[in-house]
């Protein structure tokens, strides 16, 4: 069995701790109740968070979302205007491109995100390729760049929180601005008035506090869409972007945790195990496996409440006393499995290696 | 000025960094976003959460209060019975005992809060007094026990969380049940769908999942009551119970963040800091300051919404270019006020020392 990244006492490249700034991290930013992946729609309130910078606090009054740059037709469109146009709420399964990061070597230092950073939301909004063809984006536009009102720094550099789509993005990506959230309106914390999701991407395409499309007839230079979220293997790397989410699953921790190692205690007997996995792309899950006394287990697959939404998945196992290492790895329709450990890259960006629960299995009463 | 403990690259006891497990608890654990330090009441979603061992997802319909023990008129609640009884809202500010923790030295190993670990909410229910009453407690009660429906191990002790009250707390804390939050339902991980209000108490006397008040002919003896939640001086000392909460603020963090260090940028020229301040028992806050160039100011008190809820502050400061550190520090009517420092315990519980924010102030444009 390969040894968790997280086990108590891993040490990660002679550094065997995490420094203030990231526990500063953590305290701001949410992670997912793991005991919550029972439910197809993560209760509202404990969807994952990571902000850049401040949540800004907008009226949606006075909101305006801009079509600016290369567009023969650009306009101005208030929140009245956008929520008058064809709605479509779909739940999304959103997860941080960060995810994992803190099992990886070495570590990154940003937000050190074990598991949680996963959720999914049913999001009401309405598709946004028509308002970018109304628009009429010019021949030549290369990308679409996509502005939230959040600004700060990062690494000495000011901006505001941007990312960018192709013109074949928007076409093939069912891309939504949203204004509502699990059947309420968008809370603060997720973008409102209004945000982007990116269904099958990693979170930081689906922009929050959107204020601003611009077309571009060169690719987009931003802060976030150059100088991080890429997949690099050295410093002077350009890397690769990040974009669609890799196959991965969670499992739900049987039994009642420790407070502290938030390892698992259970009595000896049968057992349904149980969790979500999902991919990018709107592909499907093939396949769950589970590791059960040191050999994997096909698990049920119970479905997915729309295309690009977790599956549910489930086994049975029958617990006997002592101390287990359990895991799960997802398959996807396009053959792409989770791996036993991370891969490597400077950011720390889509760890997708499986997740590892530690479980005390006492005798029966 | 005093270093502040939170200060990047700060070691503590000859450990520089926190352990994977704080870390896991970071991660699951969520505090305040510092910025809606604007609201009057937190909002949804983002008020902290401190959950000891998995959020039990209870049916309403199903839900039972039962009144057991040393009752002589004991009996049991459905959900649509307590929602008969009368109703009242109110707006109280709840705060982790552990709040600040990460700060201490030694830093005892538990969840690795800094500032962030306090939220108001408008609380619907119905005062807890008079359905104790109805119960007849004999005169012979010394305790009644509040027992939630979360269970889990903590230092190798398996218990459902539960907490206590004397009949005298009871008679003078306003404590109420309840089962509305925002105008909204009660969401599961703040404890639906019935949970106990403590007025004034630190969070861990709120108890969620409420399931049984019992009442006792003698001290409650729960692993909550007696082994932790304790002002401890060494090991061996039984220590004083963690009860009101101490007198704090918090500053809203002027400009722009650094991603990574939460340092903030701003522009030299005025510009008016705010926050909040609150204590405990429903004691009014008396005065705020707020340390601007190495002087303490007073800073302008804008009220409370209820007698449990924080109260605003603000004050103006002109921003001269470089690097400060702002302060604010409050004093209750008690005439408690904010160390510079955190007092010891070995459970690093209320630590109320001042909160700093790191400031770094360009020329203006």
């Amino acid at each position: 069995m390969t040894d968790s990244p997280f086990t108590p006492g891993a040490t990660r490249n002679g550094v065997p701790e995490f420094t203030r700034e990231e526990v500063g991290l953590a305290n701001r930013n949410s992670g997912a109740l793991l005991e919550t992946l029972d439910c197809d729609i993560t209760p509202t309130g404990t969807h994952y968070l990571l902000t850049h910078f401040d949540v800004p606090m907008l009226s949606a009054p006075d909101h305006v979302l801009e079509f600016a740059g290369a567009f023969d037709a650009p306009f101005a469109l208030s929140m009245d205007e956008i929520m008058a146009q064809p709605q479509v709420t779909q739940p999304v399964t959103l997860e941080c491109a960060g995810n994992g990061r803190a099992g990886m070597d070495p570590r990154p230092l940003s937000m050190p995100w074990m598991y949680e950073a996963v959720g999914t939301s049913e999001w009401t909004g309405t598709p946004l390729a028509p308002l970018i063809a109304r628009a009429k984006p010019r021949d030549s536009v290369q990308d679409f760049a996509f502005i939230g009102a959040d600004f700060g720094y990062d690494k000495g550099v000011a901006h505001a929180f941007g990312r960018s789509l192709t013109p074949q993005d928007v076409a093939e990506l069912d891309v939504m601005l949203v204004w509502g959230m699990n059947g309420a309106p968008l809370l603060p914390q997720h973008g409102a008035p209004l945000r982007l999701i990116v269904p099958g991407w990693y979170g930081m395409a689906s922009v929050k506090w959107l204020t601003k499309i611009e077309a571009m007839e060169h690719r987009y230079q931003g802060f976030q869409q150059v100088e991080t979220y890429r997949f690099r293997t050295h410093a002077d790397d350009p890397g690769q972007p990040v974009t669609r989410i890799h196959v991965r699953s969670l499992m739900k921790p049987p039994g009642v945790p420790d407070w502290f190692t938030r390892d698992r205690w259970l009595q000896a007997g049968r057992v349904t195990l149980s969790g979500r996995a999902w991919t990018g792309g709107g592909v499907p899950i093939e396949r769950v496996e589970v590791l059960l006394n040191g050999d994997w287990h096909d698990a049920a697959l119970t479905g997915r409440a729309g295309r690009y939404a977790w599956t549910g998945w489930q086994i049975d196992w029958t617990a006997t006393p002592g101390l287990h290492e359990l895991a799960c790895r997802a398959t996807d329709a396009e053959g792409n499995r989770q791996p036993l450990s991370a891969a490597q890259n400077l950011g720390g960006f889509a760890n997708n290696s499986v997740h590892r629960v530690r479980v005390h299995v006492a005798e029966s009463a």
